[in-house]
């Protein structure tokens, strides 16, 4: 597939690098310099490259936005017309601050998200770990008991491409149904960054649903 | 320990048992029926009984809170004074039809639990797993991998004592951090509830945090 990744910082930095690695094209962009940018296709050793959003939206299969809340309006506005495009979205509606949710309960951010592109198809996905242990995770892809990562949507096929990035990372991909379900991914990702960056066992943290009985 | 269970529905009930049959003194409190306390307290085959609420709260080391949220007032009421006493709730702000939180992002059900009862220590525990899995997890409480359970609140010696409930039940512990963390842990319930009312693989859902590098 060809991903273009909207907002190369330490997510979609990351994310690209996997994908990439995983045997996808991916586009980086809309990080702080374009030297930024041209660092990560050069060290993800795919067929990776640097680009504008515009670039990395055009014949894109899947589109990551991993944005600051706060820069979403103006990454869409550089990636040009979305529709029919899947985004795959880990932005979460944080304040300036970083210390709290704008959007909650009545709405979440990815809901947000799919009103201010009503031709596009956001699945809310990735947004629920730390880019901490995105490597682990891909490092031990191989090994039969995953992590689990929870994604939500409205749209299937759209989902399933999801699916497919979720698991080349080498998380088990959990769907957790229609895209109105952020109003409980996103508070969730709260508490994963609560378990992440104020405990005492380090930021390289996933979780993983386990059925008992099966 | 002494343990009061206050709601004696599918949560209490089960919990009750188990806090029964890992050692704890019991008083089952608040059903639909007084045969079904005395059936509960008698299947638990423990040191359980049935009992008023106020009998419940009499004593206890810990009360189990684990009444829908439109039966807090009363059994509240019903249980006296609690002033000092450790609740530990599992309890979510639902509205009547449990369709939805009632209270979020600013709050949370927890919150206004302990401003309710300002003189107790509320940790907020239990809530985020189905009652299903419960005998589950007991019945695998000595492998060597358990599932997590989150908990929060605001003062250390209670949540040593919802720690150990939570020890006995079969899950591993997790600090989660002060109470207000049940913005976060409240609606993730509501995602653990997606996961296991609505997808194909049952109700029998637990989760695992793992920290990748430990």
């Amino acid at each position: 597939m060809r991903v273009g990744i909207l907002g190369s910082g330490l997510m979609g930095g990351k994310l690209g690098t996997i994908f990439a690695r995983a045997g996808h094209e991916v586009v980086f962009s809309y990080a702080r310099t374009k030297q930024k940018l041209e660092k990560l296709a050069r060290e993800a050793k795919g067929k990776a490259r640097a680009g504008t959003p515009a670039e990395a939206a055009r014949d894109a299969d899947a589109l990551l936005l991993a944005v600051h809340w706060s820069r979403v309006d103006d990454v869409l506005k550089q990636a040009g017309d979305v529709s029919g495009k899947t985004i795959v979205s880990c932005s979460l509606p944080m304040n300036a601050d970083d210390t709290d949710l704008v959007v909650a309960h009545t709405s979440s951010g990815a809901e947000e998200l799919a009103k201010k592109v009503p031709g596009a198809r956001v699945v809310a996905a990735f947004g629920t770990v730390p880019s901490e242990v995105l490597f682990d995770v891909f490092a031990a892809r191989r090994k039969v008991t995953k992590p689990s990562l929870l994604y939500c949507g409205d749209e299937s096929r759209s989902k399933k491409v999801a699916a497919q990035l979720i698991g080349d990372v080498g998380f088990d991909p959990v769907d957790a149904g229609p895209l109105r379900i952020a109003r409980y991914t996103e508070p969730f990702t709260l508490l994963i960054a609560r378990l992440a960056y104020e405990g005492k066992r380090g930021p390289e943290l996933a979780y993983r649903f386990e059925w008992f009985g099966e």
